[in-house]
């Protein structure tokens, strides 16, 4: 099989930066497979893009997968490639690869792209995804090993990505938005192993406090289970807790943004 | 010829449920060509996805096409796969598979995907593009017979999708708008064959009476047919007729919405 | 290898019109590698259009490249494939391809399309990339000549497309805004070459004066190098003049619109 290579960026689709990294991969590793995860990351989003890239990747085939949400592009942060289990993963070094990475079993190996012999010489300060991402990510489906991508870079120093985390207070789990999807639909920071401990039972209601305002939900297993318009609290397909209104907007209807604070309160 | 999937949804392409299918599909099926048609349907607007559809597949390779435009995911509407002469549709049974059929030869068998064995278990309640349509498309495309996708169904419990039709009104046809694009141009419910009896004359000028408005129009060829700015009527690349405004967007300067009544007068 | 075919239109994703070319592609040449360059170039831009074939080829293989940014779809402006040193073009005459024909070491061979043996009959008025464009690239990529795509055209015939060129103004250069990308990242045209000329120093500070306001920036090498907030003058990945606002949006500080005059004067 030829290998496979994702991309997930925050490039949007609007101008030609992804067809040029489609360019470049297919110049230097031409068999190869591309998938596009996704490029409508919200612009140097790195926490959005990184729950986006863990999820995504246990569904794809193992392959080079690379990911640019990269404020800090030109600057000091490093470029790097890591081995995971069965996974290759290449981006910058801002926290974007990890919980992609630890659910993928984990950093096996780590290089610095810096001195890489795979560049796009003359590397520009600013499309790194063209000059130094896609190539690398290119050399390496097409056979190279990672070891050859760059200077060897000890696990520790990888930047991590901090992550709020839910807690309880009284009756209820306080928790976090951390993602909100085209439909409006909420994920919050509160994984299937978060909810025997969350004091949230399936089939009953429960209060949602978003910054100034309280709607009634129901906690249950999809869309169709409540009325149209009505908010539900459910499970969604990587089994995490998020909000959603039946045929609605729950962002919208809750005035959620990413990292704010939702309180479930059971009645 | 590997085989071909295409794919036509209301996923969006801000989030990474478009990549995740393909990464499911790359997975069952890696020599699989899959095409994507437009996951740009309006969401829930099964009427769109469903003559977006129709408009496409005479101009695809034949092979698995799937569609998910799904406002009832997880509830009781079935999941379906059919076979049609050449062409294979999956995807739900809420009438948007059904004007496409009937276009490529009608459907000559259909299965329930309910106990499939190809579902990617556990079944999401919420995701059935990567846990239901996109795994049966793969496995389809990879050989499997439609047989052997889940249990039989009888063609007259298929789902039916209800079109307004045209009719005359005196000198007037009373058509309706079906579709807007991204231009603004604005497909109506009239096709090349119901032209003769519309009482419309090729070459000659016209009243568009929409909703609270009416604007003068000729029944061209092309846009450049008219001065930029004014309004046209014409057969659209499916031989269907649609208004547009040379330069211009029709349906915001008729204020048309998808199902809004369009009275055509010849003067 | 198979044959590359690259797509780049302002037809958008919205619609299924996009994925009905790679449908066409698909029927007649299904070896071919097919890469999306954008297809958000703004409706009817055709300098926005021509600039972004010219900077993204380069990084693509070599083969057949379809641009279709066309108003005049329909009237008389004619279809072309043009012959480059080692890749070929197929478009509307409007100028879209001839910057990228130009960077890529000019027109050797012309060809006019308009009865061509691969179009797709019956011609619609109003849909060439489905008609006309992707069925003639598709059979050059198969394998066909370009000179059997067509009448042969006469290169001084072909339709130019005129860019703005910068000028001295005492001590400042007098740019022109060309591109605005979805950061609001601003091109000028002024490239790598112009600068000797131009009066700017790297590493300098100066002030930009948009149509009715003035800001303060630094000509510098990437975004970090100011702080978040401020604007910068750099080479932009294409080696182009542009403006930036680190981590911010440059288009809306300036209120820039394309075409618009940009001043350029050191302090």
């Amino acid at each position: 099989m030829p290998a496979t290579v994702t991309l997930l960026t925050d490039y949007g689709l609007q101008d030609e930066y992804v067809g040029v990294c489609h360019g470049v991969i297919a110049r230097i590793a031409p068999e190869a497979r591309v998938i596009d995860l996704t490029h409508g990351v919200p612009r140097h989003a790195i926490r959005s893009g990184a729950l986006a890239l863990r999820r995504a990747l246990p569904f794809t085939p193992p392959g080079v997968h690379v990911a640019v949400v990269d404020p800090g592009v030109g600057g000091p942060r490093r470029g790097i490639a890591l081995r995971c289990v069965d996974r290759l993963l290449v981006g910058p070094d801002n926290g974007l690869l990890i919980p992609a990475a630890e659910h993928l079993g984990g950093v096996e190996e780590a290089v610095d792209l810096a001195s890489s012999p795979w560049l796009l010489e003359p590397v520009s300060a600013t499309f790194h995804g063209r000059d130094v991402f896609a190539p690398v990510a290119a050399a390496i489906a097409g056979g190279a090993a990672v070891a050859e991508a760059g200077d060897p870079l000890a696990i520790e120093e990888l930047a991590a990505l901090e992550l709020p985390r839910p807690r309880r207070d009284g009756d209820a789990l306080v928790a976090h938005a951390l993602l909100v999807d085209v439909y409006g639909n909420v994920t919050l920071n509160v994984r299937h192993e978060d909810l025997p401990a969350s004091g949230l039972a399936f089939g009953h209601s429960l209060e949602v406090t978003a910054p100034g305002r309280t709607v009634h939900a129901t906690f249950t297993g999809t869309f169709a289970d409540v009325p149209a318009g009505e908010l539900l609290v459910y499970e969604d397909a990587s089994r995490t807790l998020a909000l959603a209104v039946n045929r609605g907007d729950a962002a919208a209807e809750l005035q959620l943004e990413p990292d704010d604070e939702v309180r479930l309160t059971p009645r």
